[in-house]
């Protein structure tokens, strides 16, 4: 835990820096992994499954019994929440579809643009510490409201060659239409190159360690698109005189659970707060099975004191944060003024566990500072949007002067000349 | 020229592939190149101009009298041409924002999106054969209408220093904040990292060659977006019976003059349009300026006769063109069909150039089969989407034991915890 009070501006650079990430040599090992999966399809996959996860597969796709069971194998109460999470997903995913909106933007010139959904989608779960289900909704979801025709999973199996349950019964629930057993930086290269059973697809989502990032990244030299560059996550809290330290620090620690490489930032302008809340987070933490993690990642956190919200939303804006909650009154005031953000959590009650699973939001967001130039998932990570143009005889006579103009003057005279036929062409 | 005659459906696969592109090792440049701007910032940039481009300039800024001189230098005609142009960008684009939506998604639980601009973008124009003013439209045009507030442009000089004046004239126009006399890679590594007085931007757009394209992948790996990625322009015709072939050969012939790597492809389902078509674009490549370029990438270009329109599509789809041109009666009837393309040109009078200049649409598009995966510019490019959400206490009340189930199934208690400590908080 990092405590500054009221540091000067010229050391908020230093304070918005992530922890440095140790970038190790990966490239040799990824290119070897997409050679081989080129070279020997899913004997590769299945070898490296042995050598990596440990696991013995012995059928990579995931079979109709499998998932049957799956089903069987969870708690009413569990299979309710997922229920009532997928709606809300859907629900405000749903908000997201657009109309078509045809502009007369000359007499006789019409343009609008349509979506089309990007055919084949591939998502991946890890496997590790935390079996995410979660994820499976906020991926599958959207791709199949957007109209996706092919959505395929993969994960890595246990060492007994199986997928968490959760993660089987979710996937066929929102209408992932095939479920594989491969895991890692081999998953990334099967989707991206199609094996015996797999097909390559054009779109990776998902999050994954540093061979799976590194991976994602690989696969662009494919021509295959991925939701975003990758980091780890983070919370920056910023809190007022009517927070709550208690749930501050929950929500602090709710973050760095995650991983030892997650990153939390409090900043108050109440010192009471402040240090109640301090004092709250280590009080919470012993209690925590995951504590190891969360502490970790405590000692690269920062716990800011500042003089106003203005003040806290200027930092925040300059570290731009995957998670903002503003545990603050009048926070609909301050709206305007977020700039760089991944997903914000207004007042005392919106914690970040409820963008986590269930309100309805995405939680595959933008972190490592890039809240600045991108957006998390949504709808729109499923479609293309192409642009079409209608222009009549008479939209090409009223417009076509202004072409030829602007064409002769960039010294393109066959753009001239394609409107320029078609003037001469009318009788 | 390339011709075929009812091809067979697995020799299709061999008809979509794009001319291959000589990748050569740029990296080592590139990097050299960013290291240079990084340690010498603007005497680098000076010192490459003149390597690179023969360019003597002295001050990297163009100040306030070169722009005001631009104006003097261009006819009253272009100027027009440019303001109409403007005009239909600036409409069609401003249909593209869209309002905030608030979605109750369960009782007490609001989640919304809100756009946000992104802060600073950097426009790079090349320089080469055509002054590419109209791309300083497609660009500066949605960044103003978004409401980024930095938006620098970087184009090379000639050998006495100047920019070419439509550029100029076209960017003050738009809204650009600043406007460098530097080019090529070094354009891209200044935007990058920043230098004296050029500022580092969060996304750089625009065209370039080998060497831009190189320098704006390299950029990513300092988290700095890019519009997405590059490849040579092409088009792909379909015609019918009805269409008419003076047309069809004037569109081929306005693609092919982009390059010499641009491809074209024309299919077409009646014999008659067919020929005349290959005769008609024989006929009119003898009077273009640039029929080196034209005469070049028809080299690489294919002339289909295939069976059908529906036909024609499934190809069309599989190529995934940047722009499709459909020279066909009832165009209307077939758009559900089009599932892979950048921008559509509907019947006998929407020529290519339409689009490439004045219409309205953007002519950034994805190119070399990325319209499988991504979209073209649009006022999307130029912002983040960030999500919203309120829960009052009666909100989480109503979803917390959804998130309390789901974060113990996924084994992360302090997310349960973030909810428990405020459902526990309640008299």
């Amino acid at each position: 835990m990092q405590i500054s009070k009221y540091p000067q501006k010229n050391e908020w650079s230093e304070l918005i820096k992530r922890p440095i990430l140790k970038r190790e040599k990966l490239s040799e090992i990824i290119v070897d992994i997409f050679n081989q999966v080129e070279k020997k399809g899913e004997q590769a996959l299945l070898e490296f499954n042995k050598k990596f996860d440990g696991a013995e597969v012995k059928n990579i796709r995931v079979s109709k019994e499998e998932i049957e069971n799956a089903e069987q194998l969870l708690s009413r109460e569990l299979k309710n929440a997922i229920h009532q999470a997928k709606e809300n997903i859907t629900q405000f995913h749903t908000s997201q579809i657009t109309d078509i909106k045809k502009i007369e933007t000359s007499d006789n010139v019409i343009c609008w643009r349509e979506n089309r959904a990007i055919e084949k989608v591939g998502i991946y779960i890890p496997g590790g510490t935390a079996p995410l289900f979660s994820t499976v909704l906020m991926l599958a979801i959207p791709a199949q409201l957007a109209g996706c025709k092919e959505i395929i999973l993969c994960s890595p199996s246990d060492k007994n060659g199986n997928i968490n349950p959760a993660i089987l019964y979710t996937a066929q629930l929102c209408g992932v239409s095939k479920i594989f057993k491969v895991g890692g930086a081999q998953a990334i290269a099967a989707m991206t190159l199609g094996t015996e059973n797999i097909p390559n697809v054009y779109k990776i989502f998902g999050p994954g360690n540093q061979y799976v990032v590194a991976a994602k990244e690989y696969a662009q030299t494919y021509n295959v698109a991925i939701d975003m560059p990758a980091g780890p996550s983070e919370v920056l809290v910023i809190a007022d005189e009517q927070a709550i330290p208690e749930f501050c620090a929950a929500d602090l620690l709710s973050q760095a659970e995650h991983g030892n490489d997650s990153q939390v930032i409090f900043i108050s302008t109440d010192v009471k707060i402040f240090n109640e809340t301090i004092k709250e987070t280590e009080k919470q933490i012993k209690e925590l099975p995951r504590n190891d993690f969360a502490r970790q990642s405590l000692k690269n956190s920062h716990f800011l004191l500042l003089n106003s919200i203005d003040e806290a939303l200027e930092f925040s804006n300059l570290y731009a944060p995957e998670h903002l909650i503003l545990a603050i009154e009048n926070f609909e005031k301050y709206i305007p003024e977020i700039q760089n953000a991944g997903s914000v959590f207004l007042g005392n009650y919106s914690c970040e566990s409820a963008g986590d699973y269930a309100s309805g939001t995405n939680h595959t967001l933008p972190t490592n500072g890039f809240a600045k130039n991108y957006s998390g998932v949504s709808l729109d990570s499923f479609v293309k949007k192409i642009t079409f143009q209608h222009l009549s005889e008479k939209g090409l006579q009223n417009l076509g002067k202004t072409i030829e103009i602007m064409a002769e003057a960039e010294g393109l005279f066959a753009h001239k000349n394609a409107v320029s036929i078609r003037l001469k062409q009318e009788k």
